[in-house]
């Protein structure tokens, strides 16, 4: 199948231009190097298979990841009207703020890590300044904030049970922005970028997502998000067959599914994606909702894909479908459900000792080591 | 069964004495709090279970994991002489060096995390101090090296082949010895410990132990350890039942198993895992030669085993086997074969996440979060 790019935007096009093969002999010269490292061969499994992922990704053995960063995209779901999640909408500002002042569980991971947190208001309802809080001191002593980015497509999407989610303009708008502001991180040093997300509704809309890039029943890839009860996961699975039927999403058209049945932040994560592949950096992906963000990056560019390291699979249960369909093996499986990009901060710290395996150990010869018979 | 306790000596006796059951109430208050941080409840997945686990070890919400530390423990073989091994003998003592310059997987992956690394020579062929090495400086440079602590039960146990391992003397001695540096470090203040391996040889050795503790068939659990080809498994295999079938140990004695078919570093980590449980550290457990001693310790102290964390399942074919018989679930799975304590590392750096989520996150009061309805 040809990605169908009729509708994309030239700025959009540049970037996928400029996605290209990983780098063989960088590649190579990894896999050289491990192999003359004072273990027997691939002993140290996927922290090998990784450290020369990324050595043809950044085209260097020792690509320069002091600076980390996790980029949480938020943005609310028309959807939710709907009644498919277990928290209400105005969660997904509160969860801004909780990130701003450094109390959510992605601000603790990205400390543990010691990557920093940029938070990305794609197109939350309402302004998040004017969200109530109740804050206390306990969740800003001596933590580090995120910084904020207001880019606000629009506030929140249309309810994609009645028209599409989104226009093609916003989708591209989303996608765009997400390029754009991988290549600012970029440019400001950051080497190596997981992606997150915050949005209540976000699962219903991935799952429709998944659902029509991987081909399959809704039902496949629908899962019970912040914890739905069973009847309100019957109906959360009617409601995206029902968006998918009345949307009718052209598969080969990555802006025409984001459009029809998608988010503010997922297209910003595709852009992210794409902006990081474009740029040899690293892009590790979190969990669902990162993961459907990477159907439509890939959609877009199929090459866009060698550049992801999926770091989890988590308990929604489409997430195993979709790294199935990207030909993603994730780095592990905590039972994660939370997103933010708290597993991308984990993937990133296990990338980061790939590095360091690579280029910290000794070899056979520097050691002293006999090697093999 | 009940242990038998009939050959052990008062020093294990009373180590065992003191270990006792998890807090369940400092499990409960971890429950209570992780239920209140701004995430769906759960959402944290084996993250909140360890966080549980580790409250309920140390009694405590907050335990100080600022001192870390990777136990290494090394030892010769002298089942080696039957030709079980991909390399030769002499590199359990040059890997020690390379230990002591920083040069070995496991120094930088200890490293990353902020962890010591402690190397005992249990009962390494030859001095350490002898080994002849041709260095360079490249392993030195700014490198933390490790400690050493020279034990030295004996130069390496004799040929399993032939007749027992050790006396059940050394083998007191080498459990005995592990216990000690445990309590003595825990003394220093290291507030999580993480186990591994280095001896030529000692993937036979464990699998021996492992069909023993475990009750199936050798081939059920032996590998092909640093890389030995498909003969060489044959005979390895045939070399482990040889090996149980001259010496018969008995199944319901961790000292008899240890000192028919076992080796200096198993005892060793067994005894770590033991001083660990009594001291109420939380223990993370390597690869399957470290399995292969938490199965002693377990026989040993059946309640030990609550103080594990097991840290990865690891491609040596008897360790899923093993982990199974301690009903101890992986937290991941990286093809990892290298030990060292190269997987604990990991695994503590994952353990010190938890709990940083269980007292870092905000709850949803202080963060002024909508909760679920």
């Amino acid at each position: 199948m040809t990605p169908y790019k009729g509708n994309l935007s030239s700025s959009i096009k540049k970037t996928i231009g400029k996605i290209s093969e990983l780098d063989k002999s960088s590649a190579k010269l990894a896999a050289k190097r491990l192999d003359n490292l004072t273990k027997p061969r691939g002993s140290l499994g996927r922290l090998e298979e990784l450290a020369k992922q990324i050595a043809g990704i950044t085209c260097t053995l020792n690509p320069d990841f002091s600076r980390k960063l996790i980029i949480v995209m938020a943005a609310d779901h028309g959807v939710v009207d709907e009644g498919v999640s277990a928290y209400p909408k105005e969660v997904t500002p509160q969860m801004i703020l909780n990130f701003l002042s450094g109390g959510a569980g992605i601000n603790v991971l990205s400390r543990h890590i010691g990557a920093d947190v940029l938070v990305v208001d794609m197109g939350v309802a309402g302004n998040v300044e004017d969200t109530k809080t109740i804050k206390t001191s306990k969740g800003d002593a001596g933590k580090t904030s995120a910084n904020l980015i207001t880019i606000k497509v629009a506030p929140g999407t249309k309810n994609m049970a009645i028209g599409p989610a989104m226009t093609d303009e916003q989708a591209i708008a989303s996608i765009e922005a997400g390029v754009s502001i991988s290549e600012e991180m970029i440019s400001a040093g950051y080497g190596i970028i997981g992606t997150g997300d915050m949005g209540i509704g976000n699962t219903t809309a991935s799952s429709a997502i998944a659902a029509c890039l991987c081909g399959v029943d809704a039902k496949f890839v629908t899962g019970y998000g912040t914890g739905i009860d069973e009847s309100g996961y019957m109906h959360k699975i009617d409601i995206i067959e029902k968006s998918l039927g009345i949307n009718e999403p052209n598969c080969a058209s990555g802006i025409d599914v984001l459009s029809k049945v998608g988010g503010f932040e997922i297209g910003g994560i595709a852009g992210v994606i794409l902006g990081c592949a474009a740029a040899r950096i690293p892009v590790v992906i979190d969990g669902f909702i990162s993961g459907a963000a990477a159907l439509i990056a890939e959609v877009l560019s199929p090459k866009s894909r060698d550049f992801m390291i999926a770091s989890h699979c988590s308990v929604e249960k489409g997430h195993a479908i979709v790294l199935e369909k990207l030909q993603l093996k994730p780095l592990f499986n905590f039972d994660l459900r939370l997103g933010e990009g708290t597993g991308a901060a984990i993937g990133i710290n296990i990338a980061e000792a790939a590095v360091k395996i690579l280029n910290e150990m000794a070899t056979f010869k520097e050691a002293g080591v006999s090697d093999k018979d």
